[in-house]
């Protein structure tokens, strides 16, 4: 069995296509991870979310140690067993939760300590305790714990941020390595820090290195600094992390971010945009966003996306959706999660294919045009 | 094509097993309609309801009618089209709603005049506004427009109310055969009232039968008389009714109602305890209902009932819906849903094969031994 082997089939310009070979399952990339944050891929059953084409899914550490907790999860066989779901698993490190979450009450070198935003209870963080965590999980990919600061943190305090997250990550890898059967079959990603700052990012970036990782996230990005600035980040960023293993960019994000990202050499991404767009009445479509609660769409008799080949495009109308969304109807949930999911899924397999036909810039061009308007990509 | 063709393929004391024929579909009875209130049976794709074993659902006229509207849905190619359900659908009248859920503004010889629950707009439903909503919706089974007073009234206000509502029955009837080409491919049910009084349950079931109709419900029952006051009138009401024409008890019910009511020989039922109960932490098992939010099945790694075969039961523990149901995870009504509907049809499969049996007294007494403890009946 494979533990972890990246292969890169094609390349286009900065942008590659390739898989990565795991125990569970192959991941195509580059590759869109749907989030399932509290063990569900929310509003969908775990055979859609394949259906739909994902070969992996993120799970979060910050919302499963506190609901149901890491030991429950373990006792009850592991996240696989627990949701039925048979592929692999990323889960992120808990982090940036923690900061965007929970009511910090104690920050150290040591890790994090924090009130939960569900009951108040107190917890605490640490490179140790995210990697145990993550391993009592059944995590298939392991994301090291870091520290996440704001962009707009004067330039020192992103310097001693990310130098922290450094020494984190040697010490996630350490606790990572110490968990050895677990470590025999699974892979560890580290996390780039160090903002918006191609100085800092490269420093990031050595450090990581120097520790070895299955491969490397660019972390930090997506946090309001808007599309000029991350593209601006992703022009070098990626290039300074080793071009063999898979460059994961947390967090991202809206389609034009992906098609963008991808062009800069960007191979796995995770978001809650198309679960929670879903939620809200909001459709992803190859001609834009549509806000399905639109009184326009009350007797439009047409699918929501025209070209799109899922089962829900190939159902039921715009007309339909609106009704469901407008009455609160958990289906409305279900059908327009489903197809987002649908919509992300088929972005990447067009990406994929465009970078193996050396089309890719086409293909962008012309999504960019055709795709007109955006809501904002969020985490979870 | 077959209009409505009920064939009674087996016996078992009064109660029967059979089939109705209708072109879009035969409803094996007794048969279990799950409730698709607004356009949908709540947190189900249509073809997880077919495949649960559902030949027939229930659209709610009433809040058919308020949201998208009846006009709204033929325009858009009728009920079928518009929820992507393609097997026959019964519309009930409205009657119930309009007393239970809207403010009354008026009440006559014509009709009824009400305000919306949703926004307070004005509305009114008469025999043959609801006649003519039912076949705007495309209804295959239609309900003629009846009075419901509640069972503790006295006998005259209740024999008035019968009365009225058999005058609207002969209106309701007449009002379905003015729509010619939807008469021609569907069918209508005449509803018995009389509350708990054997006389005036025996004068609205001749009345009815002098006008003639497809099928004969059982009405305004279900309404909080209570199991024991239920069955007594159930021990003579469906034997004032035809024999050769299905029987329809509705609202019901609990699965040892369904039980009671099938051994005195009603065919059909419908009730939106599965659905309802499935939203809010409830499974019905073979064992009995559970309510999934107790703490007790937090480490339960068994299945919801161990003697399903149905998919949610296959694929996830106790613990895992208990963690959905707890963190309010649509995942969690979805699951739950979908087992209880599973649960009711299966209950109505064995049922039919009990009376094909001959055994279905053996049956219905394990059943009711075995099932211990139910939560109540309610209706949409």
């Amino acid at each position: 069995m494979t533990r972890f082997a990246f292969t890169i089939q094609a390349t286009d310009g900065r942008a590659r296509t390739g898989a990565i070979a795991m125990e569970r399952g192959t991941i195509r990339t580059p590759a869109f991870m749907p989030v399932g944050t509290a063990a569900t891929v929310k509003a969908m059953k775990p055979a859609d979310v394949v259906a739909a084409g994902a070969d992996i899914i993120l799970g979060n550490t910050y919302h499963l140690m506190l609901r149901p907790g890491a030991e429950r999860v373990e006792r009850l066989g592991g996240l696989h067993a627990f949701m039925g779901w048979d592929r692999p698993i990323l889960t992120d490190s808990g982090g940036y939760q923690v900061m965007s979450l929970s009511e910090l009450t104690k920050r150290s070198e040591d890790g994090v300590a924090f009130k939960s935003h569900l009951d108040g209870t107190r917890h605490m963080l640490s490179p140790e305790r995210s990697i145990d965590i993550q391993r009592r999980l059944g995590s298939n990919i392991v994301m090291a714990f870091d520290e996440l600061v704001p962009t707009t943190t004067p330039r020192e305090v992103q310097a001693a941020a990310m130098e922290r997250s450094m020494r984190w990550a040697k010490r996630s890898r350490d606790a990572f390595d110490s968990g050895e059967e677990h470590a025999a079959h699974n892979a560890i990603f580290g996390i780039q820090q160090g903002a918006l700052d191609e100085g800092l990012r490269k420093s990031s970036a050595d450090a990581l290195i120097d520790i070895g990782f299955d491969g490397y996230a660019v972390g930090g990005l997506a946090v309001g600094e808007g599309q000029e600035a991350m593209f601006a980040c992703l022009d070098y960023a990626p290039q300074q992390l080793p071009a063999d293993r898979p460059r994961y960019l947390m967090g991202v994000g809206k389609p034009t971010d992906i098609v963008g990202a991808v062009e800069r050499g960007i191979d796995m991404f995770d978001c809650v945009l198309p679960t929670r767009s879903g939620r809200t009445g909001q459709a992803f479509t190859r001609g834009g966003p549509l806000n399905l609660r639109n009184a326009r769409f009350s007797e439009d008799r047409g699918p929501l996306d025209p070209e799109c080949p899922c089962p829900v495009c190939a159902t039921w109308s715009r007309a339909y959706l609106h009704h469901l969304v407008r009455s609160g109807e958990i289906l409305g949930a279900m059908l327009m999660t489903e197809h987002n999911i649908r919509f992300y899924e088929h972005l990447m397999a067009d990406l994929r294919a465009a970078i193996t036909d050396g089309t890719l810039a086409s293909f962008a061009n012309t999504f960019r045009v055709r795709y007109a308007g955006e809501t904002t990509g969020e985490r979870a």
